[in-house]
């Protein structure tokens, strides 16, 4: 009824009532149950498809897990596997030796947005050491070349993250971006329990600090994965999906059936500019996020940064 | 109309429509303004009063300040000597030497809740050196002994942080204990922008994370000052409040008038239930702040860090 | 020659000319080799042998592993295995439900002598989950409850750590502590190398901050197991070990003959106070450390923490 | 005697015998005194002075203050002023608008080495906010354009520092760049104690992490001004140092007479090989730095971030 913002494809996915009905453009794979994890792909096939979502072509993976939260290590582990074989199959890792540059990206003084921060701090980094000592230095039969890098962002560096990254590409030059970053959902219920992978990159206006421009193949000139878990749902969208369910239910209810005659006979548009009153101005710079984020934040940047590096240099 | 939560009494105030009218038990004085501060207070003089209010008899003093968000250094500095002269009044702090434990409460690894901490972080601590070189160790008039300690949290210690200050206590025997803390507000203008100085302690439920026991005189056997500035609002708060205005506007709007008669004609307590239904249970454990909470949060820490070093140090 | 610090007993012990000769009241294990690892037990069993080696009575289980400073996941779980089968050797664990306070010692703020701190951010903690949930909140065979504190230091505080612990101590009485510390070696071969385990509890002067109190069952009224890794050098223990080998070299250099002779002249008080007065007494408050400190203490806090957990909590 | 690093330049100058001897080539001003502040100018004018200092060609300016280690605030800011009026000689800022980028050098995980990151941590930064809004965003005479950049470690980064940081400039242009490094000196005394500016940026071989390439004009095409301060000594240096005191006590001692003479008689070559032989490999990899380095490096970092912002933005 409302805008909101949602940087899950599967949520974007769902506003088409159910993932039974088609939305042209759009193809949604059936689920597959690896253990306690349901993965998801949602492929953006056409321009048309991608307007609808609002997202860019592509394909986007979602790894759900109701227990990710859960602090239980041999869970995670399996999580992590996941990820790797996941990234294994968007990437050329067992054909040839790779430069990968992993940029983490968000604000490491917010917790949310830490995620991206955090995942590379633990990130096995063997660029340099494989430049200076050579193909023997580790003894593996692929010596892929991990660099990373933490942008910060505008407030800390005066710099658009994609300028730091840009710059630091040219002196560099990978392969393959991963990026990694906190994202805001929809629904509070998907805080913490889901992961997306895309092959498109981030796009302008996701993430916790919504970034002002896309770190893409198109802006980057090499391919850009992307990795994210939601950590926070936009302050105007849990207020406004609210009002919407209240709206909703003034009109299903039988006890207030006067009510909902006359909420039925607002336009869509009054609808809207009514619930865009009541939204105070100051929602906007703000976010919802709970209040264990950070035991999440710790536990899930530790599980992705054990998927990439399993991706790269399987034990 | 719903039960929300604030920590600011000047809040719990502003519910009986105005500060005008008088609530039984409750005083407020005129608001003092001293440059770009404004200062309030509110004492709640009679069990009455403070049943009414939702908060334990004593004084309560607000200090607003809309540029405090700012990151303006002598605007800080005058914020910072207000404190210490409120604080000049709370304690005895030019007629003896006190013992002085101050507390940071609050989880470190949460931005919004991380000012107790960082406030201690920031704090001249003299307890050991007066102990150990004497009253002329740093040759001033009063050796205030400053200690200080950072409890953590429940989910980090494994036990209540009562039951840790409590232990602190006995064995150090201060005079007085400051509780540093991170509040919830029922508005987001008022976050980053208020600072409530009282010396009524810490009450059950309020700070972001909800404590469970009260820390004050009564619990701690001295008298506890406690300092708070909001970060955060409760998201159950944020979202009845706005679904409040929703009702509210449908009952006033001209354009919805039949809407309104039929809202009118529900009873408070069906209107409750309704927003009651519509509350995802997950906002329990969910709060809002915004984004720059980071440079806030850093900011004030220090602000008040300043201002408790020159109420027992004045240069 | 001149006295130097250990906080090692396995260094303590090498003081007297390998270890096949015999020491008084003090009793070495034959070395058993587990995988990769080195395990080592030395008991002082008689006060005399306390006195010889300048630790208490008891016993100190010495794990030493040259790969250890290495980032190899595997190799670290082997570690942390044999740390969790020696605490369930010095503790009932199996016998009976234990409350246990684990104590991560040492400056957060101070890299090197952050370890214990860093132990504690990731232990499991379930005492207050199972004081409310009950037994059946974990669904295991036993129910240990694990609390946490990390006290600071004197700096920090103006209290002395033990002040803090006792009065913990005594709110949450324990049935044991388990204490966390960064150690001081005497040579830098051993520095993030060598885990040390012992029943003793934290002597005073031991770890980075030499702690003046004891932390032991004497001073505590509960047993301590204590687990400490050594990250730091005293800067007069480097130095003069340096020139205590120059002056040896002296007697013994042939082609420094005679001032070899002059030199075995001196008295051995001669010799000390030669040195003695050549060192700075800056050194005194300084400490030597590797420059990749941060890899090891991250990696190493993650192992014992680990340990630990797997002592209380087999998967 | 034996070849030891500093990054001071007065260190460097004062190994020929006392500052009034003259070096060919290098000019020592008169110290100057402003208030608890002695400031000293180091003029490397030639390439033989460079030479024979071990430093490349420029200005160094030090600043010493005894009691810099101190936390008195009303000190500090004077010691902040003396910066800014120091970095206005050095660089136009009066005179027109700048733009400049501040580099956070070293490593935020090693405490001696996290005076680069932690400045930035506390500058102003203004470039995003006047690109953004313009000229008067800030109502300012001057708008300087301050921007900023922690790059890491190698270690962390998989990059060479130095790589990052030209990939950032030839994105954003600055007219500057500000680099600030924890740096290394020779004697202890010196730690905390001395800041030093120059004009020359930075060299291969300074900081604590041993940069690997010279940040400097030639380099990255726009003039390096570099801030430091010692904040460790090489664990080399302060041993080879002791010994060199010891052999040279030897060499003076009546009572060690004959000792002396045999000394004497040795070549300079063979007593540097005598000391070599001595010094432990593992010492390379180590520094030497004080126990209370967090309080310091927190106090002076805040102390420099305030001069820069004085310095482009005076109150």
């Amino acid at each position: 009824m409302y805008q909101v913002r949602t940087d899950l494809a599967l949520e974007a996915r769902e506003k088409f009532e159910g993932s039974n009905v088609e939305v042209k453009g759009v193809k949604v794979s059936q689920d597959e149950v690896h253990g306690n994890m349901k993965v998801t792909k949602v492929m953006i096939e056409t321009e048309n498809g991608a307007k609808i979502m609002g997202k860019p072509r592509g394909n986007y993976i979602t790894l759900e897990a109701p227990d990710m939260a859960d602090n239980d290590e041999n869970y995670h582990r399996e999580i992590s596997k996941e990820i790797a074989k996941l990234l294994r199959e968007l990437m050329p890792i067992d054909k040839k030796e790779l430069s990968v540059l992993v940029v983490g990206l968000g604000n490491r003084e917010v917790t949310p947005d830490a995620l991206g921060p955090r995942v590379v701090d633990n990130m096995m980094i063997t660029r340099h050491i494989i430049r200076k000592f050579g193909k023997y230095a580790f003894g593996l039969s692929r010596n892929h070349q991990i660099s990373s890098i933490v942008p910060g962002v505008m407030a800390q560096t005066g710099m658009e993250t994609l300028e730091i990254i840009k710059g630091v590409l040219d002196e560099t030059t990978p392969d393959y971006i991963i990026a990694i970053d906190a994202l805001a959902a929809r629904s509070t219920k998907r805080l913490s329990r889901t992961i997306q992978i895309t092959d498109t990159g981030i796009s302008p206006g996701s993430g916790v600090g919504n970034h002002r421009h896309a770190l893409n193949k198109e802006s980057m000139g090499v391919p850009v994965i992307a990795i994210g878990i939601p950590t926070v749902v936009d302050a105007v969208t849990i207020v406004s999906d609210t009002m919407s369910n209240l709206v909703h239910a003034m009109e299903e209810s039988r006890k207030l059936e006067d009510l909902g005659k006359s909420i039925s006979s607002l336009e869509e548009a009054e609808k809207n500019e009514l619930i865009r009153e009541l939204l105070s101005p100051n929602l906007n710079t703000m976010f919802v996020t709970p209040k264990d984020i950070d035991e999440s934040v710790k536990r899930l940047s530790y599980t992705i940064s054990e998927g990439i590096n399993m991706a790269f240099f399987p034990a």
